[in-house]
This record gives C-alpha cells, structure tokens and sequence, in this order.
C-alpha cells in the first residue's frame, strides 16, 4: 500500500501511547492470542479494551491516542473524533477502511492503516479449495451421496476436470489475485488474466487476456477484483453467457462485481456452477433461493477468516504500531485516494 | 512398473492384430475419444467390440490376438483362455489387474498390463482438493447453510486453516503419494510421509516419520498406501486415536487400509473429521450410517475418473500395444510379483 507523502504521520508525544481496543472477543482472542496480546501490551502505556457495540457509551476517550478495530466500530465521524481529541492513528486489523472513514476523519489528517495484506493468502486458498471443489464436482457427489441419491445416480454427475491443464481465467491481479495465480499455475493449470492496471513491466503481462476472451475459453473464472465503481456489475448477463457450458465461477472477492439475477439464471439453468462466499444480501436469508441450488456451493463470507490470516493480522497491528511510535513511515497505511481504487 | 524379464512378451505374426474391444460404452468413449479411437483402429487388423457383461456369450473369440479391457471384463480363467487360443496380451485401461487373473492365466504366461499410471494425478489432485476442502471446512458450512441454517450458525464452524504452513502426513509413497505430496509442498505444506519401502537414496527419505509420530503431529491425514495383506487395517483403534482433535482424514485409496467401525466412531463423534471416496461396502447403500454425517465429506469412488486420466489411460493403451506388436519391451506390464505388492 503505497504512503501518501503529502502528509507525513503525526507522531507521538515521548510517552508509551494509550490503546484503546475495540474489536469483538471472539476475534480479538484470534487476532491477539497469547504472544501477540503480549506485544500489544508490551507496546502500550494504557490498554483499554471495550466491544465495539458500546464504544459510543464508553466513558472518557479523552485520552486516547491510538484505536485499534476491527469489524463493527462506528463510523469515524465528527462526534466520534471529537470526543477523542489526541486520536493520531487508527489501526485496522481488518481488510477495508471504507466503514470506518469520513469526510471529517480524512480532514482531520490521521493516518489510518488496514491488514488485508493477512488475508490475501487465505483468501486465495480458499479460491483454490472452490476452484478444485468445481473442477472435481464434490460438492454436487457428496450432496447427492447425503440426500439418499443411489450410489449409481450419484457417481452419474458430468466426469470430472483436473487442475493439470485446465484453463482458469482470472478477474483482478490484486494481491489475491496475484497469490490464486501462484498456486494454480504451480498446478499445472493454464491461467489467463483480465486487470486493466497490468502494465508491461509486470510478471504477470504476458497473461493478459481480452475479458470477452477470457470468459469464452476459461474452464473456471475467478474473481478478485476490488468493488469499486468501475468493477460494479462488470460481470453482467452478456459476459456470463460468454462462459462455456459446464464451465465454474468462484467469487470469494465481492458480490457487487456480478450481477446476481443473470448469475442465478445461469446457475439455476444447469449451464454453469458457482461457489461463492459472498452475497448481495448478508446475512443470507434463511430462505434465500441460493440454497436451493444443488450446483452451488456456498460459504458464509469466511475467505478470509483463517485461524493463520488473523494472527498475520495482529501481527501487522503490531508492527504498524511499533513504527509508528518510533516516527518510521507506516507500511499498510490508506489514503483516500487509495481507497478509490481498492475494494 | 518393472517389466518382468523372465518371460518376455510373444509377439505376434507378422499380421495386424485382431483386437477385441471390451468397455461399457460409457467408458469406452471417454477412454478413446475420436483421437484415441482412431489410433486404435490404425493399429488394429480387425477390431471387434462387445460390452463386458455379454463376452461370455460373444460368438467366436478363436482369432483374437489381444483384448482391451477395463471394469467388468470377466475372469480369465481356463473356459475363457481356452476359447481365445491366441491370446498373446491382455491390456486393461484401467489400474488393478486383480479381478482378472487367475492360475491359469499366470500359468499361460500371456503378459497383461494396466493403465495406473494414467489415474495417479487424478487421485492426487481429488485427495487435494478433500484435504482443502476438510482444512476450510467449505463442506460442513455449505452443508448448514444448505440445510436452512443461520448465516450466524453457519459460520460459527471452527475456524478454518490453511494449507500453507499446515502438517500433512501422508501414509504410502506410491505415485499416487508422491504426486500429492509434490502439490501439498508447492502450496507450502510440511508433509510427513510414512512408507517402509523409502530408502535412504530416495529424493523423500528426508521427510520418513514414524507412524505414531506422523498420526499425532498433523493436520491432515491421507492415505496413499496399496491394499495389500500388509497394509489391511493399518489405522486401527490405536492409530485413529493419536490424531489430534479437530484433525482430518483423507481416503481416495481403499477402504481396507482403515477400520471402518473406529473411524466411524471417531468421525460420528466430531472428533475428527473424514473427506472418504472408497467405503466398505460400494455400492454404499441408500441408508448408510456414513451418509447422515456432517463432519463427513463423501464422494463415489471415482477419484481417478477425471476426462484427463481417461485419455491417458487410453494413450497408453495404444502405447502398449504399438510396443507389443513392434517387439518392444511393454512399459506398464504387471507380473505375478508385482501384484502382491500393488494395490
């Protein structure tokens, strides 16, 4: 994540900086297990901790020089930072600012800093995991194999694809992207990407691929492109009719990218499958038709919720932290301009 | 496959071979696709066809010179040979030669060879995606989701791992095990591998741990060993009970590597968790016990049936027999030897 030199950190009064903590214990105990809590503490004057749900009725902020949060913590807006008058730096141990910022927070200048970089592994293994999920068609045999189908029926289901050899087609050399690409091509599989901002001096270059291309000769369509204004819907019904009969398309990125009523028609048709983890409505209704759906495999928004993405997590707020006390440029920090272009 | 020296092959006269061709027409096509069938016929004198279950009843089998068989082909015993007295070879497209030897067949000295070779990337990539799918837990949470479950509950499922960094051990370091275990090390997984044939010359001897300390130290445990008098029942009781909590198991060998009755009780307590593509009893019955588990991820035995492993076999097939009729030494030929350490 790039620095925005225009304008340099604020940096601390020559005293151990009072934390306040405000992330969830569930994923506070996984972001800042044992030797990670340590740290923290070890770096703070004060540790204060409270759930994110009661931060608005928390007592005195007053004194508070740096947040750490996670998901669930108000919005940064006027009142909030008026209430915590020596704020100097927020600490995302999350993936996106987006929720967090305000026109208010971005003119009162404070550095803010996200984590995604932890998740980007996890994220793309878990895309690997429904790519080969697809290609093997377990999720549609062990469905059938659970509902009662005859042994027969179920071992019925169209043959089978191998990774070795497979064409993948790639939405987004993000991060993720970049790491998905990395573990299906030392698979074997044949990989073709679509990122407008893959300039000629990049690795990944001579893989670039027309989106229209891409679409029409992929055996599975991957994607990990940012949601931003540009990507919105970028997937619509013209380009999912382009996927081939039987081909798979794995979202673990954001649901906003793919138009979700042509998706479902192509899914509920039986011409193509999907694995996705994220959605249009979250939480997913009980009822939601997505379900139903014998060629659909389904997961909860988890990509990148590894117990090993969380510690890199607490190990990123730690280090971000330790920088910024010792006034050395912070490594994961968020401009606003940043956030235009990331998801 | 080591070729057996002691008797090499007869070859034929100097004629093109009358080839009988005898696989369910299901498999037939995908085993030789229009390219592969046309081989075939090129280096076939005559070629006839017959479905397996009806070889006993085809007419006259006295001219064949080779037979091309895979599942369901019959036993060659003494009727059968004496009905084909110029049978010279015996090639199956698929991998176990043991439901079609007999005495008398081995007594005959005809050579037979198998298409193993062409299934090993297949199963490894299947046991792959079983040890990714059982490390993210995508089963159970598409399960519960599925089933009607909150998106809440869904995703309250144990935190998921990932492969990078994760301890695989793996139990046999046939081609089928030494393929996975070149993938799970490209992914960045520590792999421990048991196999008592390993020598100290082998590139894995490095990572031969013992049994015990292999089943206590990992995250996931896959199968790769031969069903042989050795290796029956390998994981019993004792051995299931050192994995750790929260482990899981992985078999796309055979099932009598395992006892069935304490995975079962491991597995159905939710100690561990089990990702099974061969069982006891296949067909698996309609109401089977196995089928009810959530913790369980079943698939139908067909590991190595990708569209891939089909064509190679049927390479291979046509490899063979082009060798065989040219004088060559056969490259896939499984002698009496053999067999007792095959699986």
């Amino acid at each position: 994540m790039p620095n925005d030199d225009a304008s340099s950190p604020a940096s601390l009064p020559g005293r151990a900086p009072h934390i306040l903590l405000s992330i969830a214990p569930h994923e506070r105990d996984a972001i800042f297990p044992l030797k990670n809590m340590a740290a923290l503490t070890g770096i703070s004057g004060t540790l204060d901790t409270v759930t994110p749900g009661d931060v608005l009725e928390f007592g005195d902020l007053g004194d508070i020089d740096i947040v750490v949060v996670a998901w669930g913590f108000p919005a940064l807006d006027r009142d909030l930072l008026g209430r915590m008058p020596r704020l100097r730096l927020v600490v995302n141990a999350a993936s996106s600012v987006r929720r967090l910022v305000t026109d208010a927070f971005w003119a009162a200048g404070i550095p803010i800093t996200q984590s995604g970089a932890a998740m980007a592994p996890a994220v793309a293994e878990m895309s690997l995991t429904l790519t080969l999920s697809l290609l093997r068609r377990t999720h549609r045999m062990d469905s059938a194999l659970r509902h009662g189908v005859r042994w027969d029926s179920a071992r019925a289901i169209p043959r089978a694809r191998e990774i070795a050899g497979a064409r993948i087609g790639v939405i987004g050399a993000s991060r993720t992207g970049r790491e998905y690409v990395r573990m299906c091509s030392s698979l074997g599989a044949s990989v073709a990407i679509h990122d407008p901002y893959v300039g000629d001096g990049d690795p990944l270059s001579s893989l670039i691929t027309p989106l229209d291309e891409l679409l029409a000769t992929s055996d599975i369509v991957a994607v990990h492109a940012p949601a931003t204004p540009e990507t919105h819907g970028m997937l619509g019904r013209h380009e999912l009719a382009l996927l081939r009969d039987g081909a798979g398309l794995v979202n673990t990125a954001r649901s906003s990218l793919i138009d979700g009523e042509a998706l479902y028609d192509e899914v509920s048709s039986g011409r193509i499958d999907a694995a996705l983890d994220v959605f249009d409505a979250e939480p997913l209704p009980q009822d939601d038709r997505w379900r139903a759906l014998p060629n659909a495999l389904l997961t909860g928004h988890v990509s990148g919720a590894t117990r090993e993405s969380r510690q890199r997590a607490g190990a990123i707020v730690i280090d971000e932290i330790t920088r910024f006390v010792a006034g050395e440029p912070l490594q994961h920090r968020v401009t606003r301009t940043d956030l235009e272009r990331m998801g």
